[in-house]
């Protein structure tokens, strides 16, 4: 089983066992093939935060880890439609409930890609944690690029819709992404639910930066951006005052369009 | 079976059959008593998002509803804790844990007192919605109540913590709420993910308001205002400008401590 489990820890496309109960617990649980069946009998099957994990992982914290909560060093990405808002006063549901289910699709299919979970959704917008529960040598990096295919992937496919949303001049859909590392407390932060979440500064200060980007861009911090510096050498710098965060911060800017 | 479910359905405290599930299609799923062992058997339990809802109207949206999203008249209430950024950034995250769980923990037991359920959580914040899956005849004075309850409640238990956070100077630990009824999507708004959420212009002018209110108040918008008008009548009326919406609205102020 140890050998088995090596081999598809290669393979980031689709592992046969769960990589989040491999990476923080040295214990390979089925989620693929014959040998998953018996624990889908038991209700452990693939997380809807990431295919590549049990929901163990996404719900037994406490188990998993032997404590409430934790503190990890993660990247965390936040990312949602700029302009939503206004676009919601405006058009169809139908239309809304497209944009949306397009939108988390494209994002969770680039986080997964770079071994991200998609830990939170709401409406728009969208959480992730990189390192966590899969371990992520250069998680900062992981996550920048999962960001660029997150604008390449949602410019294309809301580039479509874009030609139809008639009735709305000067207005072109696009997505922000904000990006910080750090380190956050990982676990259960309420008595009633059992699905792990990350808090802290280093979160808030990744939804600020996220706040900020206009459509198309990334806005970085120079946490993440030293952490990743292949990919943001070069980019544009912009000081940046954001609420609740006492110094400003000089963000790197990526993908502009 | 019929009469025990008509029987539990005036027990808004806690119900034996499922009652978004009685609400939404008359099917009575039993969720407490020996009568549920045998669904416990096959995963189905008492829903995080409320304890008198089961997973089934969770998870399975498209089951119950026979499609995938449908447009419904609801009460939106958004929540979060003043100042939260600026806190993570100065106090430890042991203590940042315990303030976060505390105040989701005593939203949930406020928003379930009145109907309603704890439909997202986002460190610091919470998303509720009244009038689904459980049907409530006055969703916008439920809603009204249940912030009303989570201002008195956070009050008293941030209080205590409040005492010992020192080296805070002029800064109080406070709750900002704001609500909203009006029509939303409710459904599965990606192609991996099984629970519902709400979307539309509804929900994010409900987001928009609680991120105007100060510690310690409650931003109704008029419409809820309207429908609640034995709660609200004789509230201060504040003109806001909300980002993205555009006509200022007349909101009501409730609940200034």
């Amino acid at each position: 089983m140890a050998t088995a489990a090596s081999t598809e820890l290669t393979n980031h496309g689709s592992a046969a066992i769960c990589r989040g109960c491999w990476d923080q617990m040295r214990v390979p649980i089925p989620i693929r093939g014959p040998l998953s069946l018996p624990f889908r009998a038991f209700g452990i099957t693939q997380s809807k935060m990431n295919p590549n994990i049990c929901t163990i992982c996404e719900r037994s914290f406490r188990y998993v880890k032997k404590q409430r909560h934790i503190t990890a060093s993660a990247t965390i990405l936040f990312a949602d439609i700029r302009g939503f808002t206004a676009l919601s006063e405006r058009i169809e549901a139908v239309r809304l409930s497209e944009i949306v289910s397009l939108f988390q699709d494209q994002c969770a299919q680039a986080i997964w890609a770079h071994d991200g979970i998609v830990n939170k959704q709401m409406g728009d917008g969208l959480m992730a944690i990189f390192n966590f529960p899969i371990a992520t040598k250069d998680h900062a990096s992981a996550a920048v690029m999962a960001a660029l295919d997150i604008q390449r992937h949602c410019a294309e496919a809301l580039a479509g819709l874009d030609a139809t949303l008639g009735g709305m001049p000067g207005r072109t859909l696009g997505v922000g992404v904000g990006i910080h590392s750090g380190d956050v407390e990982i676990g259960e932060f309420s008595s009633f639910r059992s699905d792990f979440t990350a808090i802290g500064g280093a979160v808030n200060l990744a939804a600020r930066l996220e706040s900020q980007a206009a459509a198309g861009e990334i806005l970085v911090s120079p946490e993440t951006a030293a952490q990743a510096s292949g990919l943001t050498i070069g980019a544009e710098t912009r000081l940046l005052v954001l609420k609740g965060i006492e110094q400003p911060v000089q963000a790197r800017v990526l993908a502009k369009i």
